[in-house]
């Protein structure tokens, strides 16, 4: 058999695989509805050989924010919850903490005090328990917290409130040639410590508030980076877009969020040529999941603020609003 | 012909493939000895599927130094002609600047007064050259110049002065499931205007010295972003890992330099577990290429710093030295 007779003969059976799986529906925990036509009309227009909206494999991104939009935010964000128990961890290490503020509030447990903590408390609690460390200490740390700690409504780990909708979503934009990446408020450090397992995506696509490191060396000359109180990108609002062009260099195609704080990434994203998605995901399911924003008909908290104004650009622009309650039929994998 | 059946005899055909291509030789343009025994060896030792180094693919990320490493560096970097020449363009739309140092000088033309030049001045150059726009019209700009520039020794544009053997090994890490990025002293954004094109590395995997964006709106609110004199990252010396981290979360298996610019990136690269490669470009072929620098015999420029230093260190660490003259058996496309 020559070398030829062999390309071909891949070449019809890869394109009966190909066919065998676009028989397999990519989204079976979304319902039909204007979300998931959304979303095929999409991949199918972007991946289309000699379409009009054809995208070039090379240029095919996809931006995820991650709380609210691909996991759990509410009531807290879960890093928020690690900074917080890891200031119980630092207090036994430096029992001097306890006489200091704002450790003292969040030593305290009184919760009623803790919401009425500052930015720049907050900002001191980031410092105290995200930097001063290796980054490979780091790392082991929340490693080693995300085994054992538990989201307390229901009982498991944090790593698995991910939205399974968002997961086949995850996988069909691969599936169809999309490099996807997570764009988050979030620590860029933390989430790429659970990406890859938990999302399918390398901490070279988790882009994220980062700040700067400093390089060392230890007594045996071995060298080390050490985590600095020092804020490179902060991943929120207008942050997003230019986090893409710093993290990335490309506009993404698709980009997916539940907040203000994504309203610019998906106006960057809608502005480029072609055929482009932009989605939110709307909390209106306080049975399944939380039901919180004014989108919702319900007062705003402190975490995704899906406001009425971000609704009504998101119709002006042609944005679709996945509601969790009537697009998705479920929402965890553990149910 | 169910499923099971195609499956079996695609891995069948799929591996006379993988043969017929470890036949052809991955490196033809390098001479046998050290430096590419130290490649293959590499490559063999982290692709062995059960062998004691084996690299799982997601791990598998190269690191390579541009200006010295992957193309010409001497008698001036490249971005430095393209901002020297921008000045002339600025001075045409606004000049007042002909008054003015340090553009006054960079106008003159007078290359022994521009030698003198002093790093302020040259920061000055750099902001007014590759800041103050917006991200898409710096790119049609460097693009614009790339295909009208040559170089004035070789009469070809500077994008085809790259090392052929250096992209043959990019080519054989990447067969070998190695991700590769460019970890550049240079503009991010300028390299990544053409490393697809060039090294076939997409912006996303280009790392450099990287200024702050500011997102904003136009008059019809079309959001963009400017680029502005406000440095994120300085990619060179500590930067360099530092820089690493922040872009790709992982520690290199390989990493390749020229220069003391280079040196903490092999350190960094070294002092990971298992088998690491760091090497080392030496330009000690002043026929083919250039020969400057201490460890060629030379006297240092001002590019290209492989002082005593840096050499004696390699041969401490056990980082392989490339040299030019001896390793490779051509050095261009276009001889």
């Amino acid at each position: 058999m020559t070398v030829r007779v062999m390309s071909a003969m891949m070449g019809a059976l890869l394109l009966v695989f190909a066919q065998l799986h676009a028989q397999t529906d990519p989204l079976p925990s979304w319902n039909d509805g204007p979300a998931r036509k959304a979303i095929v009309d999409f991949v199918q227009a972007t991946t289309t050989q000699g379409g009009p909206s054809f995208v070039p494999p090379e240029a095919r991104i996809a931006t995820f924010d991650q709380d609210g939009t691909l996991w759990v935010e509410h009531p807290m964000y879960t890093q928020v919850v690690y900074c917080l128990e890891r200031v119980h961890v630092l207090a036994e290490q430096d029992p001097k903490l306890k006489d200091v503020e704002p450790f003292r509030t969040v030593l305290s447990g009184n919760r009623e005090a803790m919401a009425k903590l500052t930015m720049p408390d907050l900002e001191k609690i980031l410092a105290a328990t995200l930097t001063g460390m290796s980054v490979d200490r780091f790392n082991t740390e929340v490693k080693k917290w995300l085994t054992a700690a538990k989201d307390p409504r229901w009982k498991r780990p944090y790593t698995e409130l991910t939205y399974v909708p968002m997961q086949e979503l995850l996988k069909y934009l691969r599936t169809s040639g999309y490099k996807t990446y997570i764009v988050t408020g979030g620590g860029q450090d933390f989430v790429r410590v659970y990406a890859e397992q938990v999302y399918g995506i390398p901490p070279e696509q988790v882009v994220g508030t980062a700040g700067g490191t400093k390089y060392g060396y230890d007594k045996a000359r071995k060298p080390f980076l050490i985590k600095e109180p020092k804020l490179l990108l902060n991943d929120n609002n207008a942050g997003k877009p230019e986090g893409i062009h710093l993290m990335i260099g490309r506009r993404p195609y698709a980009a997916f969020g539940n907040s203000t704080g994504d309203r610019q990434m998906l106006e960057y994203t809608k502005a480029g040529d072609g055929t482009r998605l932009a989605m939110l995901v709307l909390h209106d399911d306080g049975q399944r999941e939380y039901a919180y924003g004014p989108a919702a008909g319900l007062p705003a908290t402190r975490v995704g603020a899906f406001t009425q104004s971000l609704y009504d650009e998101a119709k002006k622009n042609g944005w679709t609003v996945i509601s969790m309650k009537k697009d998705w039929k479920r929402i965890f994998a553990f149910e």
